[in-house]
């Protein structure tokens, strides 16, 4: 079976046909006649699957063309493979070849002595660019990627209503993590948890408790945590869970390539009133910005009204942080857990149907650590968003 | 505790020194003046912390100058704290401003429009390549380094000595490799498997049972199988382990930001001789290979020494993958699982003292998997390698 030829499209021939008018309308935008893909995410998104090599996407032809490296084992209509990258041009058909017009290659991603290679393969010398098209197609996710996403959302929210079962007495926050990724793992989390940017790691996610969420992170996630090791600081740094703490879980929804993203606030002991009410004011800023998210409205509307929410009730100073602050309040997720649109101040993302954004207000207090809920919804032709991560939203006792 | 400031130099003086001597030294022979980091990897290398932002170095002032953006509360002397790359060249000092002749930036690692962007920040239009001088300095492990990796071994060893213990009958290859991430995890390891290169992905390494071990897979790791999602296809797919079957574990050594990389061979039941005889052939492979790396010895002539023994074994069908092969052997470690040396056909690397080598060699059966192991190794000044990764090398019985 292993040495059966696999096709290199598992999209269905109306899926793939959808996303690829979705690039083509986003490509006559743009002004780009060839669109080079080659990113992990892009061929993902393109063929359902992860291959090494490269997509060409030309606005005459209108269909794409591979030129897959590895696996070995692809077929199918319009297959070219290639060792390499300088043999694209020569290989692909003649009528591709003097068409190719403006060609955008993923500058956002690609490494810089790597798309010097491709200008070179593909005899340009100044390439458009390819990731503002990928980025701006896969912001808008087709009824086939939204079910992708509701059934990461179902298993994710599986594993967070065991999430008090697997804490004991005495637990560190990464004892706790441990228990929280096997069950994960065991539910069918793929455990990788994509990121945009060569710069952005993490692993499984982060469970944060007590103090150790104000510790300030290099990383641009919502929440910091010192971390287990100064090789990758975020998340949960060996904190024993005491009363009085709280307990922030954010732990990767990827089960199906699409991600959910999601957090749940648990607590030892009891919290303090005031750390329980700001809880409470992420659940209605999630409620909130659900209503406001629908098309037309801006991604910075929807933080715009969080900030003037949060003003309202004095609690600037634990906001997205409190010794150091993230400067959004949700971002688009999917294959990605940092896609657009961003809800930030000068976003200008305006909100589609499609579109599916994690919403995820979160106050840190130096003392008890880090509260609030986020949830991934997916923005409808009409209506409020719809939730896809639907466990309980109130502070959770761990030891109920 | 969490908003005291943290010195932004976690190393020792002597071993930053030592670090940064060696820097140096590289770019006089490559003709760089000032050398621009700013990768997770980079400035774990030079600091002992990842963090956000630039660190210069120039010849003429012989030490680094750190341009931080996050976390905020870094400190110590030469810090210079900035929002954006353009205000790295207006902040620096006046002797550096004035003495940056050949600028190099990450050419191999970051985003082409990043290092567009960083052009325009210091005035130049053709950076020099820093990964070139990174990739070797982070090629020759300090002493210091080299502490790390041996502790990074022995947590690993302990793990993998457990791991007969983690099965239970009618296992899949995916639950038991989540019951080794636990036991992984509970040991201390980080989880992140750092890789250099934009299209590399992993989570946590791969155990790979059966026919499985046949699957080509789309990345440059030394084994494929088909993983659970087309999405990250590599690794275990959830076959059931039976009778017959070679379970091969390649997981994730990271406990210190230094990395070991060991695999291993279980079975369950019996495998035919002609595969545990390949398997014997891995560990002399190793053995022989653990002996000639010394340095002045080519990392190629690795690379030609275990594929003469192969071919004087007549395994060269199954080494390295049967339907899609692997063009290597081996590859450096430390920071990264894929650092120089590479022991591959063309590789011009000459093996040096401090080198950190992981040698694999490996057979895929169809019908049986993979067999075969994986050792790191420290080159040593003289005599054979030291290995760091002692756990048993047999096939290991999971029902024993």
């Amino acid at each position: 079976m292993n040495t059966s030829r696999q096709n290199i499209q598992l999209l269905s021939p109306s899926e793939a046909q959808l996303r690829i008018k979705h690039l083509l309308a986003i490509m006559q935008q743009c002004g780009i006649q060839t669109l080079v893909l080659n990113t992990p995410t892009s061929t993902f998104y393109v063929t359902g699957r992860v291959f090494r090599g490269f997509i060409v996407l030309n606005n005459v032809l209108g269909h794409p063309i591979y030129f897959p490296h590895r696996p070995v084992n692809l077929e199918g209509p319009d297959i070219y493979p290639i060792h390499k990258p300088e043999q694209i041009l020569e290989t692909m058909p003649g009528d591709l070849r003097n068409n190719l017009g403006v060609v955008a290659l993923q500058l956002d991603t690609l490494p810089y002595n790597l798309v010097q290679r491709l200008c070179k393969a593909f005899n340009i010398t100044t390439p458009a660019n390819a990731d503002a098209v990928m980025s701006l197609a896969m912001a808008v996710k087709t009824p086939e990627q939204q079910e992708l996403i509701r059934l990461s959302g179902s298993k994710h929210e599986h594993v967070y209503r065991q999430i008090p079962a697997l804490f004991n007495e005495g637990m560190t926050d990464i004892e706790l993590q441990i228990e929280i990724e096997r069950t994960s793992r065991l539910e069918g989390c793929l455990g990788l948890f994509r990121v945009n940017g060569f710069d952005m790691e993490l692993y499984m996610g982060s469970t944060i408790a007590g103090p150790n969420a104000d510790a300030p992170s290099p990383y641009d996630f919502a929440m910091g945590g010192a971390g287990q090791n100064s090789s990758i600081p975020v998340g949960g740094n060996g904190t024993i869970i005491r009363p009085g703490m709280a307990v922030m879980v954010d732990v990767n929804g990827n089960y199906t390539g699409y991600m959910t993203d999601m957090t749940r606030t648990f607590s030892l002991g009891t919290l303090p009133a005031h750390v329980t009410a700001a809880h409470e004011l992420s659940r209605r800023i999630c409620r909130e910005l659900q209503g406001m998210a629908r098309p037309g409205v801006s991604a910075a509307a929807l933080y715009e009204r969080a900030v003037e929410i949060v003003k309202e009730n004095g609690l600037e100073n634990h906001f997205m942080g409190h010794n150091q602050k993230a400067p959004f309040v949700g971002h688009g997720v999917g294959i990605c857990v940092n896609e657009l649109p961003v809800l930030a101040p000068r976003s200008k993302q305006v909100l589609q149907a499609g579109n599916v954004i994690a919403v995820e207000p979160k106050f840190v207090f130096p003392e008890q650590g880090a509260v609030g809920i986020e949830n991934t919804y997916i923005v409808r032709p009409q209506g409020p968003a719809e939730c896809v991560t639907n466990a309980p939203e109130e502070i959770l006792p761990l030891d109920a």
